[in-house]
């Protein structure tokens, strides 16, 4: 099938005239895409051969990919810098499935923390991402089956949508050939989250990519990923407690203006943030956590106990503290297992005491891999 | 003299309470100083013995400092980012000079670009500097002659006030034998800026410290030296205008509130500039610096023809280009020093066709040194 003519791949990251900005007719946002197109592809043929683009055939019959939580924001790195954290995530299953209409997906089941979500693969996470990297692939014979498995509850602020669609993107790519780019399963993952929690890729990015990943731009897409040095421990402490963040609350008390001076001060430990990362300062690290003056002060109030519970992770030892997300699950760091876990018991204890609220604390390291494949069935 | 005392440092970037909060009678700004007070260095000292602090005697007759012009801002690090050019900048040299009152400064000359200056010490930018590292060494017995050596002109967005004052506290902290820490003599030059440029250490601390340097904060003092690789070359082409930029109106001009989008993207862009200066990454390093949409919009448009600069600095092939601290000088960065020289062609082209200005254009490789000793004589 087709498979005689030229793949032309056109660069999603470069800047060039080439690059077609599509409108995505399923929401309001857009994205660079590899356009459906015959083009003339004058770098890499030199004749004037016209050239289409192939529709890949399933290498698999079915896959199963697994994409990490992320913490976004990061206190200074509000809306534009996530990490991934390791062993706790969604599953996606994904299978070839002759039942199901071609160019197609059916959600046959959700399992998890998951049983307030449509199965309505148009309003899905997950049905969103792997629809929009079938139609990057130009899959059109094929319908597929997905079956999801949240690990990850709604609303935490750990990226729980976020993690469904990068294990569905993920999944999709794998199943046919693994052909696309990072930056275009990241912009499938995008088109999924502007759709259920907005038009961010602070949680995505990473959850595709793991490790650290700042998001430079969206027009065209950026993505800079900051490698933690790998000789060094990295844990993140996240507590997760019994309260559902007013999400709209949550971005509507955000100040439309800010003053300078907390401009250059957030802007100054962002750049100290970046690194610090990079550096393996995790004291460093910690310290810009802590000091965001801009979202934090606002959002910390709405949660209750917040500030308690980053005074309790401080006094315990945290190297840092803060919101993670939108909220309201709190996020510490630092560099020991155990240490970790003494911090997590003192954080549940300041959610209960200041805040009355149950919460569950996990200690779980940097995720430096991001979303992969983990079990798959030829054909 | 004295020299059977124990010399207690105490540490100036540590946030222990040992650290004493000293404010400087000479100006409104204040810093972390170790106060010559009689201490108990119980960490260092297991007996409870009282030490003292000694005043240093010089050891060398004479020195001679250099100090390195910088560009602060760097675009999206305004206020808080700076780095060092090398081959251009300040020459200070000191000697003993038994006319001069002990504990006093007496400024004899100051040649160069420098004839508006006053000779006062108390107002004298280098003067300042040295009195302040002479009070920080508790210099009570020695008087000292100053001889100043302007290589940068006054005004130019250069940090010429920074590399005067920056070569004057590394002159007198040598001539004592090198006592000082760098975030000593960074203090020392900021107590100078402050009084003759504003509370600002983006030109001071790479001044004396090399490289580029990230301001963490003011209170405590905390610096990040950004180490650009060995290995990579950058040059950045300046080009000054005759024009006489109006400090006042530049930072009055500045927005007291700026918009959230405006903060999160400069901030993401301050993010990628630590990362590509870290990374050795030239046309991150390019296109963070060109991104500011904050204070170079507003900015540009005071100084005559910088858009047209900056667009012929561009298409002439440099990475990015963005004003130097407060201008009116232009700066670029390029990867080829021939290459600079074009641009720099260019720049100043576009500031004669489009600001009806005559500039002058040099092309300087980064400084990774900082101010240091250039000559000595022994006593």
């Amino acid at each position: 099938m087709a498979s005689s003519l030229f793949f032309c791949r056109i660069p999603l990251q470069s800047n060039s005239n080439s690059n077609i900005f599509y409108s995505n007719s399923n929401s309001n946002s857009s994205y660079y895409y590899s356009k459906p197109i015959h083009v003339r592809c004058s770098a890499a043929v030199h004749s004037s051969k016209t050239v289409s683009v192939a529709e890949p055939e399933p290498v698999f019959n079915s896959v199963k990919a697994f994409a990490p939580a992320t913490v976004a924001n990061l206190g200074p790195g509000f809306d534009f810098l996530g990490c991934a954290v390791d062993g706790v995530g969604d599953f996606v299953t994904l299978r070839v499935d002759p039942d199901v209409h071609p160019g197609e997906i059916f959600i046959s089941d959700i399992s998890g923390a998951g049983e307030k979500l449509t199965k309505n693969p148009l309003w899905n996470c997950a049905g969103i991402a792997a629809l929009s990297v079938m139609k990057m692939l130009h899959v059109r014979s094929v319908g597929l089956c997905l079956s999801l498995e949240k690990g990850l509850p709604l609303g935490s602020g750990l990226g729980s949508s976020a993690a469904s669609a990068a294990a569905a993107a993920v999944a999709v790519n794998e199943l046919f050939g693994g052909k696309l780019s990072v930056s275009e399963l990241v912009t499938a993952g995008l088109d999924s989250e502007s759709k259920v929690s907005g038009y961010h890729a602070d949680n995505v990015a990473p959850a595709i990519m793991g490790g650290f990943v700042l998001i430079r731009s969206y027009d065209p897409l950026e993505l800079i990923p900051l490698k933690f040095p790998h000789e060094k421990d990295l844990f993140f402490v996240l507590v997760n407690p019994e309260f559902e963040a007013p999400t709209k609350e949550m971005r509507a008390a955000l100040p439309p203006e800010i003053t300078m001076s907390h401009h250059v001060w957030n802007c100054s430990q962002a750049g100290a943030l970046v690194a610090s990362v990079l550096q393996g300062d995790l004291m460093g690290l910690g310290k810009a956590l802590s000091s965001d003056k801009i979202v934090e002060p606002i959002r910390a109030p709405l949660i209750p106990g917040m500030e308690a519970v980053k005074a309790a992770a401080l006094e315990a030892g945290a190297f840092g503290c803060t919101i993670s997300g939108a909220g309201p699950t709190a996020v510490a760091v630092t560099d020991d297992e155990e240490r970790g876990r003494e911090i997590g018991e003192r954080m549940v204890e300041a959610f209960f005491k200041a805040g009355d609220l149950k919460a569950l604390a996990m200690v779980k390291s940097l995720d430096r891999v991001g979303a992969r494949l983990v079990h798959s069935t030829p054909r």
